[in-house]
């Protein structure tokens, strides 16, 4: 079970003015082939081309918020989407002005999608479930930024109990289902396996938390604490902490520090001001505060793991 | 007056589905160095920057229609201009459904433009004039399209008349201008020079007409006639005349037609739909019947020359 793939490629890691080859936020979350899109920057749809993603895999977007650089690449992916022939739904979770958005785009291009699109109206409100199939949950995070901006925690739908080798003799092929649920055997006879004699626990579900924009939130850390990887932008380093408090956006230190105390797995910087020419600055501050930190690289990807 | 600049820049030259590295349509038209956008697909910015042009320099943006692969970068430039610090009025032109589109996501992302956004509601009527500045004067054409659609002729504003070296020491520094302008010399004594004698004809006014997206259509012929440079769409090969027709686009050797019956110098052509991996066949289609045609690669520059 472990050899499930979940992993998350940063597809822009820019903030509001794409530049040094930035390009603006969006994110490509893969659970086991099922494709999830967060944010959805100018150019996502290119990005996620050049990435190789079938777009026909991509069931949902996740906007965080209406600033531009995350969402203006929506209306080309679920026009080009049209295009190629989708027929199968499209989920759209965002903020609920979105939606007059799209539609209002729509209806000017005359388009009439061929695919039905599933709106989501969200309210940045942490621990809400917004999102569950068979292979995650998704829950929100309430940011703290200059319009409504929810955060997303992906977790990976528990997975069956597994069987113990050394017993698979015992359990008829017809029951392992029902004993990978957690039932006990109760053979012809009567005799009764308790389930725990038949199974061991599946690994603990991976999480993936996305945090951006915000300002510095320390009340998120209730709801990221232990997650496998936390994404939380990093706009700018501690020298410009009163531009990020003014912009509200984070500092490098202070998405360390959140990291830190929600004691995560790894860190992943993004969402870098294009006055950064590099990452130096701020991955150095960073890891000062908390060592497993890194910085996001456009179209790079990153395995959330235990 | 000949080393005035006037060239177009074709930023992207897909179609509806972008594809083969080819970007949605927007092009970049520099006359003496002010800047002229026409259409702006999305990613327009993003090639804008690589091209290296100065988006202080842009005054203005011509939008075709309401297909998304014709207007949607233009929310990004319009941001991005905010956030560089713009403080001088940009004009955008395109059809009267664009302004709802910008105001509704202006108010949801609440921002407040720094500059002033000039908004001018364009009909497609052939030879309206739609701007004039010193530089040139924009007219319209009236394509055919699913949508109400618009094309462009830009018409270099008539220079200044040349000044004969031979009489140069004729006449006074401070006379100069107005003689340029066309006025008679007169000189303190009463002599009378009259303009013929002085000066020359400036080179007549270069043209260059844009047609994307459009049937074939015959009617534009009065309307570009002569002009310097023809961009017209190619969407399709006369294979596929039948698809051009049923989608109102053009086919190559249509263009052509429309070219060598408009007599213009040459023919650029693109908006090739993302199922021609290359563009042999569509050229070879054009010169058939329009020996000077070319076809436009993602940004490259072409001079509009006499």
């Amino acid at each position: 079970m472990g050899h499930r793939r979940f992993e998350v490629t940063t597809l822009g890691t820019g903030a509001a003015l794409p530049a040094r080859g930035r390009y603006p936020t969006s994110q490509l979350v893969n659970v086991n082939e099922a494709l999830y899109v967060i944010d959805c920057g100018e150019g996502a749809q290119e990005r996620l081309r050049t990435h190789g993603a079938n777009f026909m895999r991509i069931g949902h977007v996740f906007i965080s918020h209406l600033h531009g650089d995350h969402y203006l690449g929506l209306m080309g992916l679920i026009s080009s989407m049209h295009l190629m022939g989708r027929t199968n739904a499209l989920h759209v979770h965002g903020p609920a002005d979105l939606k007059p958005i799209i539609d209002l785009q729509l209806r000017c291009s005359q388009t009439y999608l061929r695919y039905p699109l599933e709106f989501h109206a969200l309210e940045p409100i942490s621990g809400r479930s917004a999102w569950t199939d068979d292979r995650v949950e998704v829950t929100l995070l309430g940011l703290r930024h200059r319009l409504p901006c929810t955060g997303f925690v992906f977790t990976e739908k528990r997975t069956q109990r597994l069987l113990r080798k050394e017993k698979l003799n015992l359990i008829p092929q017809f029951m392992r289902d029902r004993v990978k649920q957690g039932e006990d055997l109760v053979l012809p006879d009567g005799t009764i396996h308790p389930n725990q004699e038949l199974t061991t626990d599946p690994p603990a579900p991976r999480r993936y938390a996305y945090c951006s924009d915000t300002a510095y939130a320390p009340e998120l850390i209730d709801h990221i604490r232990g997650v496998d990887l936390l994404y939380h932008e990093a706009t700018f380093t501690d020298r410009l902490a009163k531009r990020a408090k003014e912009t509200m956006h984070s500092t490098a230190a202070q998405a360390a520090m959140l990291a830190r105390d929600a004691d995560v797995g790894q860190l992943l910087l993004g969402h870098f001001s294009s006055r950064y020419k590099n990452t130096d600055e701020l991955i150095a501050e960073a890891k000062a505060v908390f060592p497993r930190s890194s910085v996001s690289v456009d179209g790079c990807t990153y395995p959330v793991s235990t």
